[in-house]
């Protein structure tokens, strides 16, 4: 089986021009196959405040109503993604920018109303990536790259958080490709101490995660992140590694880069 | 060679959700290779307002800033193309939203300020589309939806008119396909009379044009449409249909449709 990279990147790359140039450009150079996965950013909260439709939390999650998913569709699907892909193009990655409509590639679910209603987010299911239409972009020399937009199949576009879809495709293409699926966040990895970037912790199988979490090394805000990784890995993901934007060029180095997640 | 339809929407079937879902159902039902080139519409010019950028025209075109550039990205890229895909993967295409980025499809020249800066609008060259690229999502069994937006290959995002676009497509795939470049806009086809939609004119070749020219029924408006269309045909477009959104259905039933142009 070939390999695959899923790397997925949030605000604190996109909302930082130089950031994001030095990321893009460690992106190309990283041989084979690879799907970039990105979600938002400032520009979508400030481009609705602009439009006046104020952003509705519950519980840390955003509501997706009929307003907010028209901004985060031309944010995320039009703005971001075609901007990203412009600036791959540059840098001679063949990329081609993609929401879950477009192939039928990622259909969800929309959430269903139980005591809240989250409006236009989609959920994914066990069958939701199309692996083998992606598998066909892949195959004809292009790279994937997918904002955090989903649709039902009924003419719907719906809001799908960008960790969850990097998450599902690589799971779900872990069947024709041997996957890694990369988080960049802003630190350089797990931390053994959260204030010290120097206390990197290199590689966790699942031993050693129970051991960290026994000793209350990995705790709160980490966990979520670290079980669904485990999770993926379970689901047949080779590895989940966990890092800095700023560090992706180390993986193309072949040195070590954030924290390897594995079996 | 394969046969390949390369269909052109304007503002006017987008802003009319039931033209809009008449036009995708027809567009589905035709057979073979086809690719959907849509505009912008009135969504753009509101949002543009709302945001209070004012629209610049000159000469009747439209003057593209940082401003404007970033609303038709998010507008023409993101909205209104990924929600036709949603819509086209409803009825059973498998579409696929592009610009002229994605890929590197169609690479574009800012257009050279002369006497008047123009800002970010590009123009097409003769080796603007990259036919073997198209070609292979083509053969992949998806189906392109582009919008009005190209790159300039070093990064930057450029507006670029639908029309343009359409017919550059159907150029630059004619070499690998019988193309046919359908316009869909507001009237049945070229009219003797502009006023009786029953005059239609059903087939025109250059030596009835010259005549229709002479006698003073083609003027004004569809001069530089149909002269474009002919430059098209000269480039080795099959014809260029030009009719109502409305009636695209009846070229799928094997009925003629609008105007056909050829040699």
């Amino acid at each position: 089986m070939e390999s695959l990279y899923i790397i997925k990147i949030g605000g604190n790359v996109i909302d930082n021009s130089e950031s994001l140039h030095r990321f893009l450009e460690a992106f190309t150079k990283l041989k084979g196959h690879k799907i970039l996965v990105h979600g938002g950013g400032k520009v979508a909260t400030q481009l609705g405040e602009t439009l006046g439709i104020e952003a509705k939390m519950v519980d840390g999650r955003r509501i997706t109503d009929i307003e907010t998913l028209r901004v985060v569709t031309m944010v995320y699907g039009g703005l971001i993604n075609k901007n990203i892909v412009a600036q791959l193009q540059r840098y001679g990655t063949n990329a081609i920018g993609l929401t879950g409509a477009d192939g039928n590639f990622i259909k969800a679910r929309k959430r269903p109303v139980k005591t809240i209603d989250y409006g236009f987010v989609g959920d994914i299911d066990d069958d939701s990536v199309n692996a083998k239409g992606i598998s066909a972009l892949l195959d004809a020399g292009f790279t994937p790259v997918f904002s955090a937009l989903t649709h039902d199949g009924e003419g719907q576009m719906l809001n799908t958080n960008a960790d969850t879809i990097a998450s599902a495709l690589a799971v779900g293409l872990s069947g024709l490709y041997k996957t890694t699926l990369i988080y960049c966040f802003e630190k350089k990895g797990v931390l053994k101490d959260i204030d010290d970037e120097d206390s990197l912790i290199r590689e966790i199988n699942p031993e050693r995660y129970d051991e960290l979490k026994t000793a209350g090394i990995i705790h709160s805000g980490m966990l979520p992140k670290l079980d669904n990784a485990f999770k993926a890995i379970g689901f047949g993901v080779q590895a989940v590694i966990i890092g800095h934007a700023d560090d992706l060029g180390k993986l193309g180095d072949g040195a070590s880069f954030g924290t390897r997640l594995s079996n």
